[in-house]
């Protein structure tokens, strides 16, 4: 099978180096940013082009969201498969004859960062079963999670990310300010931010919930309302609503 | 200096694992649950007893927050320096008429969890100079960051650690509800999660936010509030308020 990779990102250089890296011939990596394509090619030794576009059977679209629909019109091949790499974005958004797919990566992706491929998570949809199954086969040789998902889960599979790594970003820049209105530098909190997290790899957070509200420590919680004001005054008294919802106290 | 270590639990004996690895002599251990006791003592070689406390210089009490004003007041001598290791109390809370401190370790302990004690951030309160450098010292052999800090200041520490630790794993766990309801496994997160965590001990976290709400995206905001309902549309709302008014949006 002939596969040729388009965009010249960070998406497209660490598709281009796991399947690389598993012995699975790329035959072109095409895109506009000939230096970062020169890159790519000169480390992974693909062919890269920026005004040819090469035949290939399976397209994968590495650009982004916004681009998808543009860039995959490039591509005047009828009887091929097409797949773009967005969690956000229904396969239909694609804007050609050819077969239609989803190819998604739950992951956040940097050049400069290495990374275990294997654990990456695939998320795929297609028209019918023999692409679902040549992209199913393709995803299980670079990782160990490769599910089925169509746009509807896609949907809740974001949302469910918005909570585990937006949101709690988020709760990591409302935690610095309040250490750093009283001079604590915030790289002390790393060793705990750490611990917790590696807790929900072994246990289930559900079980792993510490802290004044699921203990009811309600002169804690009545103190700490005093030290707060405006948004943070507010994701304190929800979050800690939501606990003891969640714990029915 | 003759130091006692009083407690059997996790922290008692990280505490003295801690010092024993840095060579630092500990002349009991002393507690009330032999079994406990006897483990540790064998484990680091430490002689320990649960009648006859140890005359010392420091007294160094590592017991849930609850026992530490009565575990203080088996401690009858008075030229002593003795410390609790609690984030929430203050100094005073000790009940003898000996000189009183803080030595808080921001970490949570468990016994088969290997630690990197260089790590963990000390906080010391103490009633005078040479108490404080005595301490100061101690945890410094023990630990690359330490500080002094009053009970108001351990306030703001705790209050740090709700937002970026407790209010983390509650958001995990409302993100697991969402993804249960799917019937994707909550562990396809953990990498992406991972690298969330990796993300801020590099950069700050307010240039790390990505997400909808940073990027106001009207439609995909909406769309979320509509898949949601009860706390977790509540947390949706707030969390998304408070991104969009760090980031004046």
């Amino acid at each position: 099978m002939q596969i040729v990779i388009i965009g010249s990102g960070n998406v497209a250089y660490h598709m281009a180096k796991a399947f690389t890296l598993k012995s699975i011939p790329i035959a072109q990596i095409f895109g506009r940013n000939e230096k970062e394509l020169s890159k790519i090619s000169e480390e992974l030794h693909i062919p890269y082009s920026t005004d040819h576009l090469e035949e290939a059977d399976l397209y994968i679209l590495c650009v982004s969201d916004h681009s998808v629909e543009e860039v995959s019109k490039i591509i005047t091949k009828k009887n091929c498969l097409v797949t773009h790499t967005s969690g956000s974005l229904p396969k239909e958004v694609l804007a050609g004859e050819y077969r239609k797919a989803s190819f998604y990566p739950l992951q956040t992706f940097s050049k400069s960062k290495e990374l275990e491929y294997e654990k990456i998570p695939f998320f795929i949809e297609a028209e019918n079963e023999e692409d679902q199954k040549i992209l199913f086969d393709l995803a299980s040789k670079i990782s160990e999670k490769v599910m089925e998902s169509n746009h509807e889960k896609r949907k809740y599979i974001h949302l469910t990310a918005v909570f585990a790594c937006n949101f709690v970003n988020h709760l990591f820049s409302r935690a610095k300010e309040i250490s750093d209105s009283q001079d604590i530098p915030f790289d002390y909190f790393l060793p705990l931010i750490d611990e917790t997290v590696q807790k929900i790899h072994e246990i289930e957070p559900k079980q792993a919930q510490t802290g004044p509200a699921v203990r009811n420590d309600v002169r804690i919680l009545q103190l700490h309302e005093q030290l707060l004001k405006d948004e943070s005054l507010e994701i304190y008294k929800t979050m800690n609503h939501s606990i003891q919802k969640m714990y029915e106290l």
